[in-house]
């Protein structure tokens, strides 16, 4: 299993930011990306849709042979995560356990806020997640629709994502939080503003940092980490022309990406 | 042909506003619905791939043995209508024709603006259509990202929504326009707030009215009207569940939707 490459798929472009922190911990390891360019977003989606959609690239990475497949969606992660690992035999790591981890371990209160789409919200994930790892945690929800396009429209700091951030996370800033869980991969390009908004004696805890630390976790306890003399290389498919994913990936990713390619999921052969 | 069903379809619940109006209009015509809600929204997707997806459903509607399609998506309309008419013998009408003729209609100074999502204004399908009707007109162009999830999120008329509003029309108000044509299904719900910030000297244009007039004048044209004394019937069909749909939708149609069944294009036989 060694030599072959960990599997990151999303819905689009924002889990780039889950990649970016797995080349920076394991620079020795290949790595294929799928976002889903052509059915974006998922957060609006239902749960069984979700998961179709997820089973079918998850198909086409594990006929690319990956050794580690990461869910970098949030609402993928909450919804299709048992039905992936039930179906595929390699390791499937989310991005919601992560996350969840996470704000257990800085959360001094135990009051613990969640934001994410209507989607991940609507599934209880996080709280779950949270719940099994301190029963005695606090967790108070939120879903945020407007975040998404908000990042997407480069208005990350104006009045109106200022005004779009009070309006939704008043509630939560009520409600005495110290650790707030930016549940969407799309938000840490949100962070400094929502971090304003909160204030100074709320922690924000985005999942992409502590995903990958689980993946080199699972891949050392497998002993099938690449040798650390190695430098890996990156593929990205998606499912829509490349142009937008190159465009907007390159602010999500900081560096330049590799080749693109498309892929149309719905004439790839063999699906499971 | 003439007891036939008339199609329609749009990436999602938007097209409704356009079905509203045929009804109202030819309130003896059965009507079969798709809203593309797996794949939802259009807006933001290249050509390429609105363009394949106007063609499975296109296939699908067909396949129900339709007499008449209406591309009821502005975005779809904006890139996939050649094709359509090329692949397809019955008529195919659009919504940017419609909208463009009562504009050019109404418009006193000849100075235009339109809005509509990313890939309606980068087709420029909307200036393309109505310097054919009028090579004098100016058409002034914006694309609104953010009005569509605004209008899904329920946001109409709250200080974001203005501010947004604001912020899109500002350049469109210095330009001087007369006539501002609402180029998306979704802005009809923003319709207030898009008048008051645009002031009482511009005249706002929505193509569904003008739409169902002109599927009149095809049916007449044709003589495959039903007669008047039949009341036609309405069938909806989705690509997602149909929860969310029936909800937004109610709110679209004005009124309480029938039955909703779920489809899956890649799964459906005989692909064209």
């Amino acid at each position: 299993m060694t030599w072959q490459a960990v599997g990151i798929f999303d819905s689009g472009v924002g889990g780039l930011t889950v990649l970016r922190e797995i080349a920076g911990a394991l620079p020795q390891e290949d790595t294929i990306y799928f976002g889903d360019t052509a059915r974006v977003p998922y957060g609006t989606k239902s749960p069984e849709t979700v998961t179709r959609y997820a089973r079918e690239i998850t198909s086409f990475l594990v006929r690319r042979d990956i050794k580690l497949l990461v869910v970098a969606c949030n609402t993928a992660s909450a919804v299709a995560l048992p039905t992936l690992k039930r179906l595929f035999s390699i390791p499937v790591v989310g991005v919601i356990e992560p996350g969840a981890r996470r704000a257990v371990e800085v959360s001094r209160s135990g009051r613990i806020g969640v934001i994410g789409t209507a989607g991940t919200i609507r599934s209880s994930a996080y709280t779950r997640a949270i719940k099994r790892l301190d029963p005695s945690a606090e967790v108070l929800t939120k879903a945020c629709p407007l975040f998404v396009p908000l990042a997407e429209e480069g208005w990350v700091d104006n009045q109106v994502a200022r005004l779009t951030a009070q309006t939704y996370l008043q509630e939560l800033i009520d409600a005495g939080i110290d650790t707030l869980v930016l549940g969407c991969t799309h938000y840490p390009l949100l962070k400094p503003l929502i971090a304003e908004v909160m204030g100074s004696g709320v922690i924000l805890v985005d999942s992409a940092a502590e995903t990958a630390r689980t993946v080199a976790e699972i891949l050392a306890q497998k002993q099938c980490l690449r040798p650390d003399s190695e430098t890996g290389n990156h593929h990205y498919y998606v499912s829509d022309i490349p142009a937008g994913f190159i465009r907007v990936g390159n602010r999500f990713l900081g560096e330049r990406l590799g080749d693109v390619y498309q892929v149309n999921l719905e004439d790839d052969e063999e699906e499971f």
